[in-house]
């Protein structure tokens, strides 16, 4: 047992980040929320008095503060590096919604400013958390299914987010794609060494105005020669879609769309299952409980990070790679490392 | 391999039978259809035509002939015992459809006529012969599952046939629930002991006019104190409802429904699957098959009847049990053999 | 909202006890651990200092407490309506887990007492707040499978408890299948009018020594002549079995089992999944968690109770009848209330 | 009813030969086995006498007897088209399995000659047939899932054919993938217009001697831009793994394995259920005998061809697109018919 809570300050108080407030206040008892940034004062006021913390309209206010051990970034992506940097200066540890940023250049230097600074990163891929993933991961390093030969994923949305929020997204691949490629890296552990993207706009015209693609297929090229398929949709009208199966030398594991109950009806029509959970906030509830666990027994016991910077960034790497691929036509080599 | 083909004679050219034509005709290259019988002269001519067989009004006449060495009697179930006897003492091999009768009496007379008569008889209870089926008595005999503790079975019909067809069928339990009994005791193999039959009339209200139910939970307990639990209906929206279930000490394995392909579509209103087979032709199209193979092969090359008569006459046994249970309201106990 | 939260003394700091005061602490904001009793001095003391309380060890000091709103009754069953009635003296609101007591003048006593205080009262059958026995109850009065026509209950535990727990249980009765008795109830709501149980020691021969049965099969007879067969065993190898069906005249409901993730692996010995959860404490989980928030709910807001004692007691009455029932041999039919 | 059966002589009494000849002779009423074809003497005479059949050492026999009204080639792929243009000539109707031929001009040349000859030529793709691939043509025109986006296919054998039939194979892509590009264009009904193929030897090196691979992933792009990705395999150890997905715009279907059995086992080590089919024969049993049902039809009655040379020819163009891209390491456009 430790003597104290990790003290932690929300800087961000949308949707993602009055999540995360709430498992921290209500989840996790060896933290406590101790403070909400958000430019909006409202939005920081009503987040912080909601569960007792102070609250703040600009970040620098919790860095100065001697009494907040981390802060947990959920800001727009854009602003991720630079706060990331001025937390590390001020010795604070870090946990960082994906992705840590859309340029590596920035995010190299980003990743640089915490090595010097020795504070902890963590970044905010859920789904590594989450426990049938977890098993997936399990059963290949158990060797359960021998060798992995080939990765299918699927992800896909219930339904697009406004094109406004699209337009600053970074488009499919490094927004929604970009969950796939971190998890293909996740469970191979493999350079990737070879991007193949295709993708069309199938649902919404709209999102060819903002030249995006609503719908795409990636091939992953591994060092080993292992090739993962990634199907990708913004609108799978039975709910949100997230499944993945791993075929090896030994045999295969997939894992299923998760359900709110286990009940099946049999009846005239036929049988049926209720949709899966809708989506994100449901499906991943305790992943996102679980990983802000994580990050604060870490913080407090010390310990290399969970999901480190350098582990989170090849998902940006591969994601700019579909990109480059998708507007060529061309597969793309990424250089090793 | 034999130098020839078993020659079946049918008797009794209905639904049933002209099944069974179809299959001996098509499927079983060790036997040919040589005669049909009916006493309807059209019904036995139209089957026989389509087989080239030869066709009559009357069993006697392919008793009498000498190129017949075996019958398939799917005449009404009271009619089946002097056709046993008289085929019995013509020295053919005898396939019967369930149940051999509906009394005890006339069933052991029968039998001791089989055996006086050293011919093969075998009762057509085609589950026994369906692989799923099949697959769970092999888990037993396996010790898969450990000692069985307790079974449960669902037997459900798509709808309710006509009312004057159950008005003659012997009821539920002998009719329907006859079927369950066997399989109890084909999986078990266990001497039944004590029979509590519940029953109601739930779909059609015609049906107690005829004193019958078309709702019914029996329970079955074993020597060795297993017990079977029975859920009988007349009527399943969805279809066909073939289900089992046996729980032992050291597991579970259940048979579930038989769908007529595997396909699973994830829509707006959640998971869905078509339809289990309709009924039995469809369900058990390879279990009929099956039946008569094996009754093909032990009357080809000798042995032990495939599914004797004194097997199939247990299933009598608790019909009767289980239809006294449900007039008393009380638990009938079976003697010891 | 509300001024303040709800101030919860637990009485009883057990298995149970602990993870409903772990539960108080943590999961619901709306209520308060105040105040932990337990005889065993060591035991109050341990739970209190986890979650800042105060101990004591009797529990007549929390009912003195004017700081305290509520109690939860955790202690052994015998002790629940001594505490019932002084607690609704002192005007507390009570939580109480199941059963209320294994004799029924005890318990309607008790209800004469909560009632004429006019406190709350609310018994701990969690199943009734699991979300797959909910759905399966809104499928029920939503009319999705028709007018119920037969119910199934499984209900095996994964292991027997020590036999010194056995002997003062109440028997297999009434310490397990008493939840597949308010299952039924709580899903049919229609009056029991017939119980006929059967029971054998299939698992370990030391609980015949204390008069109890490890492996039982019971039917219910409701009014409207619905049937409902439940499957109890100590011991389930694969772990905790929790499944249900409920048939009726337009199609069929399963709960099925729930799995700690949805992985499904292909290998070389065929499909597999992995256990079910292991016992009640995984399984619902969610479910003791909502029942103490419906109970803040209740009480904070006012309101009838969620699960109230008279509700709970047929469950005893049932248990009580399948005990005569195992023992006589014989149906025993229930009054009409 | 017609007079008379269709004259079939088998040209090939390979394993693939003799499971159509058994197909024939027991399972199709209205065809029948006339003559065997095989170069190897003593191959042909015992498929033959099996089934009362005459037989030839040279396919020209059949092809001037008078008696035979149609021909099933099942030789090696690389003699179809010489067959073809012969039985064309003679004015046999012709089933050959796939391919027609691994060249297109060759294949071109065979079908302008089955044109000019007017006589029915089917070929082999059996999964046409199957009833689970068709539910999924169905659901797809119907409109069950709106349009499709993207399609996912899973081919996989359970063990590697032996070297020297691999070595003469055509590789991968025309020997296996056929299949699944076959597929992907029965089910979507769209050009093919742009392949990217990858694959590698993870199995046996030895498959790197003959310049083939045993693992590959395929993309194709269809006109409309809906995405097909295959994933094929030469060693699955659990048995053959022939699963699909297509997804649309109104939701998704998928066609799950086929097993030999429904039953599902609750043990210590979890659920399990056996393996599915184990190759092809068993999986597609009921679709070789349907595919020659079709075939005999349709030239019984006249009428178009139910998978007729140029729809099967789309599977040998993209097989060789696959295998340049593969070669490239780049996508391969399809010219526009």
């Amino acid at each position: 047992m430790h003597d104290r809570k990790l003290r932690v300050a929300l800087i961000g108080a949308g949707r993602i980040g009055r999540m995360h407030a709430a498992h921290i206040a209500h989840r996790l008892p060896e933290a406590t929320l101790a403070a909400v940034v958000d430019l909006n004062e409202e939005a920081a006021r009503a987040c912080a008095e909601r569960y007792q913390a102070r609250w703040h309209t600009r970040y620098e206010a919790v860095l100065q503060d001697s009494r907040i051990d981390a802060v947990a970034i959920c800001t727009t992506s854009t602003t991720h590096t630079e706060i990331i940097e001025a937390a590390a200066a001020a010795g604070k540890h870090i946990f960082c919604e994906k992705p840590i940023d859309l340029t590596l250049a920035r995010i190299d230097h980003a990743l640089r400013c915490v090595r010097k600074a020795g504070v902890l990163l963590q970044v905010g891929f859920q789904r590594r958390f989450d426990p049938g993933f977890q098993r997936v991961r399990q059963a290949i390093t158990a060797g359960e299914i021998g060798e992995p030969h080939s990765v299918h994923i699927i992800s896909r949305d219930p339904s697009p987010p406004p094109i406004a929020f699209l337009a600053s997204s970074g488009g499919l691949f490094l927004d929604m794609s970009i969950h796939d490629f971190d998890m293909a890296y996740f469970l191979l552990r493999q350079p990737i060494r070879r991007v193949y993207a295709t993708g069309a706009v199938r649902i919404d015209p709209a999102i060819r105005q903002i030249d995006d693609v609503d719908t795409a297929t990636v091939v992953l090229q591994c060092a080993d020669e292992t090739f993962v398929t990634i199907e990708n949709s913004r609108q799978a009208t039975f709910g949100y879609d997230q499944r993945l199966e791993v075929f090896g030398s030994r045999g295969s594991i997939r894992l299923e769309n998760v359900y709110p109950n286990t009940t099946v009806r049999l009846v005239q029509g036929g049988l049926k299952r209720d949709n899966p959970h809708h989506f994100f906030i449901e499906r991943y509830r305790d992943a996102y409980v679980s990983e802000l666990r994580a990050f604060t027994e870490a913080a407090l016991r010390g310990g290399p990070s969970p999901l480190s910077g350098e582990d989170a960034r090849v998902s940006v790497e591969v994601g700019l790679a579909a990109l480059h691929s998708l507007r060529t036509g061309l597969p793309v080599d990424l250089a090793p490392a």
